[in-house]
């Protein structure tokens, strides 16, 4: 990653988060990313290997905007095999989640009111704002909604079966979408394959998926399938974002996942992930009893929430100096919060990092935190 | 590529290209594609390893949204060497061109109106029209324009100098914006190395660059130098349009230009494309007569202009039957077009079959065109 001096800051919390990944020694609970240690790189560079002489010239040269049709039929097939019933033709490849949400964002007329989650991604909820939509919640009406069914961002947590139904049929009655961001699906710990609502409502979901926590992030692949009635207005938007997405890393998946090494990457993620989580629940019970939190099924993150009313970038910056950090609890959510709420990612955190990091995060809110004194 | 009965059709253009390019035999002139047989493949093979094994982690992960700090400071030095001063954090790694150019659009915020050329490249007017902007000429008030002064699109001819300063008088007067679109920058058969608007007007000016057409496509890397003010603006559509373009490719480009070989790929791409240029001239003034051009200082096309006033996609039915392609000429302007007019790109048509294609198209214009019978 480049230096924070090296660039434009967003904002004081992004420079916050930037200096924080550029401390040395720091141990960072921050980010949503994937353990670097499941990177298969070898395998990739094979992949890209094969990929160059099978069908080198295609990949480096223009493609169609709605990207490989290997990649899209794989993609489809996943999707059947939870439950949908999806062609091929109906996938486009995106850069990641990201820009399928961008996409779907675009290509829905009426979304002055988008319906979320109360903690929800924040890299969706700042699509939402530079779209000016007024944001509300799930409960109420909207012309679109958007949640993460199979598991949650930041709670890790799965959509019940009535929340399933009830937003299914609220979406209908106000002839409004949902976006099912589905970033995470893959990262259950049971290794449940949840039936996507796009298998339930394919005329109102715009399904969302990504390589990027199960492979890497950094290959920028996901996929977004529209509802067939903006399948064009879909396309379009991405063929004037950017075109297409790009045709040498399609390729390398493509090549990749010919191999069949991925779901086996993805068991040994799921048991690895796993016991980071289990280490991680007893630094917290241990370290930060004051916080509540619900057992994730799934994800990279534990959202931690307490009934005072820090200021939690207080808290960073106290915990980035004791030598560790985290993700703002407001990132994730829409207005104004009270209550302390922090994201501890255990992702990517070395599993014998995670004790001394929570006992540093526990520190830093010993300092900061003398209610008492501060009510004063 | 894949099928064009595998995807939705965006409309009958799209589905006639679609199909020109899945006929085998035809001989295409469509696209402003790179030559495959320039693409260095092995090269890029190699950058790849060792782009994975000197940080590979970094590269697969998620990174900045500003892009790689080695890219931009490549990037910053090119500008430089052009006659701007521009830091490395002033640019931002896209995907492709096409990125830049949508990210500089959502970045302004008077964009009611926008100053074009007569002819401009169809990937922006998408975006423009997108906007909802009305499109006017570069004589115009507007408070953006876009133009291609280094090496334009269709024309491949370069902006006089007095037009350009009049441009730069015009914007600074509105207190307007330029995109400075300079895609094809480094296909002068000259080897010129233009001085871009931005190192004029830094303050007014979007540049916005790509490795498309002197690298591979299919790797989608761009940039763009916002104008500092804009800067946050410009990072932050960038970050919610995708996060991030691919941490990856940009290694391996990184990696590939610190080898050097980048210069005589150039060198050689110059006098590749300008062979294959002579040749169309020849081959259109031999069985084009009825067409008028300007011979392009650089690019990958020839513009074409007649004085029929024939219905192109009639035309493009006829060559397509006849075993050849072409771009239609009113993709490249704004409103109604009247006079028939061609875009020949010559840059992937193997040499030899230069001469047999423009016979194609010359047969297929005498099937559709005895206009004494179409008028009667």
């Amino acid at each position: 990653m480049s230096s924070a001096a090296a660039t434009v800051c967003l904002n004081a919390r992004d420079l916050l988060a930037r200096r924080a990944a550029e401390t040395p020694g720091i141990i960072s609970f921050a980010g949503g990313l994937p353990d670097p240690a499941l990177f298969p790189k070898r395998q990739l560079a094979q992949a890209f290997v094969a990929a160059l002489q099978s069908d080198g010239t295609a990949a480096l040269q223009y493609g169609w905007p709605e990207g490989s049709l290997e990649l899209r039929r794989w993609i489809a097939g996943e999707l059947n095999g939870r439950g949908a019933q999806v062609t091929a033709e109906r996938v486009i490849i995106t850069n990641g989640a990201q820009q399928g949400i961008q996409i779907a964002v675009a290509a829905v007329k009426d979304r002055s009111h988008i319906g979320i989650e109360p903690e929800s991604y924040p890299g969706a909820l700042d699509i939402f704002r530079a779209a000016h939509a007024q944001l509300v919640s799930l409960a109420d009406p909207a012309g679109l909604y958007y949640v993460m069914p199979s598991v949650s961002n930041p709670r890790g947590s799965t959509m019940s079966e009535p929340d399933r139904r009830a937003l299914l049929a609220r979406a209908s009655g106000n002839r409004g979408f949902v976006i099912e961001d589905d970033a995470y699906q893959g990262t259950s710990f049971s290794g449940a394959r949840q039936r996507p609502l796009l298998a339930d409502a394919p005329e109102r979901v715009f399904h969302v998926g990504t390589f990027s926590k199960t492979l890497c992030p950094g290959l920028r692949l996901g996929w977004l399938v529209p509802p067939p009635r903006l399948a064009k207005r879909a396309l379009r938007h991405k063929q004037a974002s950017d075109l297409q997405a790009n045709g040498l890393t399609q390729a390398l998946v493509v090549e990749y996942l010919r191999t069949g090494h991925f779901a086996k990457l993805q068991k040994r993620a799921r048991a690895y992930y796993r016991r980071k989580l289990e280490r991680l629940l007893e630094a917290v019970r241990r370290d930060l009893p004051q916080f509540r939190f619900d057992e994730p099924i799934g994800g990279f993150s534990l959202w931690l929430e307490s009934d005072q009313d820090a200021d939690d970038t207080e808290l960073l910056e106290a915990a980035v100096e004791a030598g560790a950090s985290f993700d703002l609890g407001r990132q994730f959510r829409h207005g104004r919060t009270r209550n302390l709420c922090v994201r501890l990612c255990f992702s990517a955190v070395p599993a014998t990092d995670i004790d001394a990091g929570v006992a540093r995060i526990a520190r830093a809110l010993r300092r900061v935190r003398p209610p008492e004194r501060r009510r004063r």
